[in-house]
């Protein structure tokens, strides 16, 4: 048995919306102490790690762990007909096999999607010696992303003393942002050792696409490492974390 | 001689809007007592009833009965130019042989097309023997459309003792949505006998998308009987009615 | 040396957004005592005059003349990327051959492009026997254009005692639009001798659609001859002005 009910369908919606463009097909596992996906992209430059605690939901109901798979696609169409005041409730249709998605506002809504088998990775979140750490509104990192797409497919990310850059040059031109120490949209600044790396515009647009222009993303970063997008989701109950491989960067 | 004033646009906007993807050409007689048009649709699947009478105008003068006939696809690109504070007139040029749309507000446009020739359908309104009916936002029934376009091309809509209902059933799953008594959205519910019937998407989508999804729609049913919409148009002193038929239903 | 610095960058984006419809690249002559360009579209039917005097920066240090040579469809782009509150600042990099438009809000933007060679027309603005003219809200103009736009390629403006007109004539119809004497829009008509004229609704529409629907143009007009547009950009400090060659009309 799977019930779980939320006061409000953004959580959802901002996941799996910012997941959609990375990975196809997800298995969420519904437990007892709440729900887990972990996944990575086709290409492995990607990983994608959700959490959502029993105390993220208003109503949590599940007996027995249970894996639902997930084609991100539909469900993320589904999940675009909430409206802003709907109650969303989740409910495994064992019958049929379906995932139910209830929106209860105006009318009550409910638009079921059929499970499907997805290979379950067994996947380690790997250990990453991070030398620096920024929160930044989502909406600064949205603008850096398109300053730099109008001239180059890459970015640079660095986080230093001054505070957090994102960089891009091209032959069409070159793009800079600057969120320094003080600036409103930077809340928090962490450097043990200033960290840079290069990352596909592309896969940074679509971590990032779907929050919020207010809301928070916590960066972390080390020189030619990985890239880490923490999202504080219910308010900061749940987890939601993106994990990007850089790309190689001729110095 | 037709000159026919109006304080609003929008009712002609939203009539001609709602009309032109079903129709393309339309006889509208002017009459001393006000306007009709009638027409079936090319497939003759679907039949349009419009009534404005002289009353829902604000000035009427039209002396013997004309029949103009119209492109609706021009007429409506015409209409679309309203803006929302602008006065509408529209006048027969019989010189010219066009009808001028004019709108009055910041400035004066005069907006004029050619009449074409079409030709009038005798068309009698069939007497359907509807077993239930209801008063609906618009709003929601565009939402119920909306989720069913996710996974059909049809849909089926059922009125009975506890509500109103729009389901649909697809390989990519299934939507429902429920109308019950007591729900705002749902103004008048009134059920000789519980009636459902199957209708294409794309038919009841037309009808109602140029709703505001604030107006009231009459939805009458009968089990696999023809559905009727009526639109109440200028204050309830118009009418404006949709008849669609039925898609058969394996049961 | 050239740095030039502006609170709003709604100047350079209006001006720059209602010139790269018509012309691709720019030469813009940066003088001591502020920024001029002038240039005529490839088919020689329309000329560009801007000036923006040193007065109508915040900042502005140009120590020798030089020429900058744009290319206005990446310029557009980087300036589209301006926020409202962004401060504006653009900078001649010497050693990189690029120029820096800065954006100073939530975070510090720097986005450059590459300075290409132009070559510099001398062109000589005609002096034209203009018999009228009249100072109207942009909104209006554009909804003229609009109108007719639905029939035709082509409008005819006309400017006389009664006030200002574009009307357009087709096959599929007729439009009219007439902003009187009183009418709020109409900010003065002055009207020597009666003066119409036809000319491309396109290139119209390109120089009229970068101004917010509240700003006020001058048309400056004569039957048959060029009509003379002219923006009272950066609170009249600065000029904007558009000449384009009349179309012949039959008569």
């Amino acid at each position: 048995m799977v019930s779980a009910k939320m006061s409000d369908p953004k959580v959802w919606k901002t996941c799996v919306g910012a997941m959609v463009n990375l990975i196809e097909e997800a298995a969420f596992k519904f437990a007892p102490d709440g729900v887990r996906m972990k996944a990575m992209d086709p290409s492995h430059v990607a990983l994608v790690d959700f959490e959502l605690p029993a105390a993220a939901f208003s109503e949590y109901a599940v007996k027995q762990p249970v894996t639902l798979g997930i084609n991100l696609t539909e469900m993320d169409k589904i999940l675009s007909r909430a409206k802003a005041d709907d109650e969303l409730v989740l409910e495994l249709d064992e019958k049929t096999n379906r995932l139910a998605v209830a929106f209860r506002g105006a009318s009550t809504r409910r638009l079921s999607l059929p499970l499907i088998d997805v290979r379950e990775a067994e996947l380690q979140e790997p250990k990453i010696p991070f030398t620096a750490s920024a929160e930044i509104l989502a909406g600064i990192i949205q603008d850096g992303l398109k300053d730099a797409e109008l001239i180059s497919d890459n970015v640079r990310f660095e986080i230093n003393e001054e505070g957090f850059f994102i960089t891009a040059e091209g032959d069409r031109g070159s793009t800079e942002l600057k969120l320094g120490k003080g600036d409103k949209g930077l809340l928090k600044l962490s450097v043990k050792e200033r960290a840079r790396a290069m990352f596909s515009i592309k896969y940074l647009t679509d971590m990032t696409k779907a929050a919020g222009s207010a809301e928070v993303i916590k960066i972390s970063l080390g020189t030619n490492l990985p890239i880490q997008l923490d999202y504080p989701i219910a308010a900061g109950v749940g987890k939601l974390r993106f994990l990007l491989a850089p790309r190689v960067e001729a110095e």
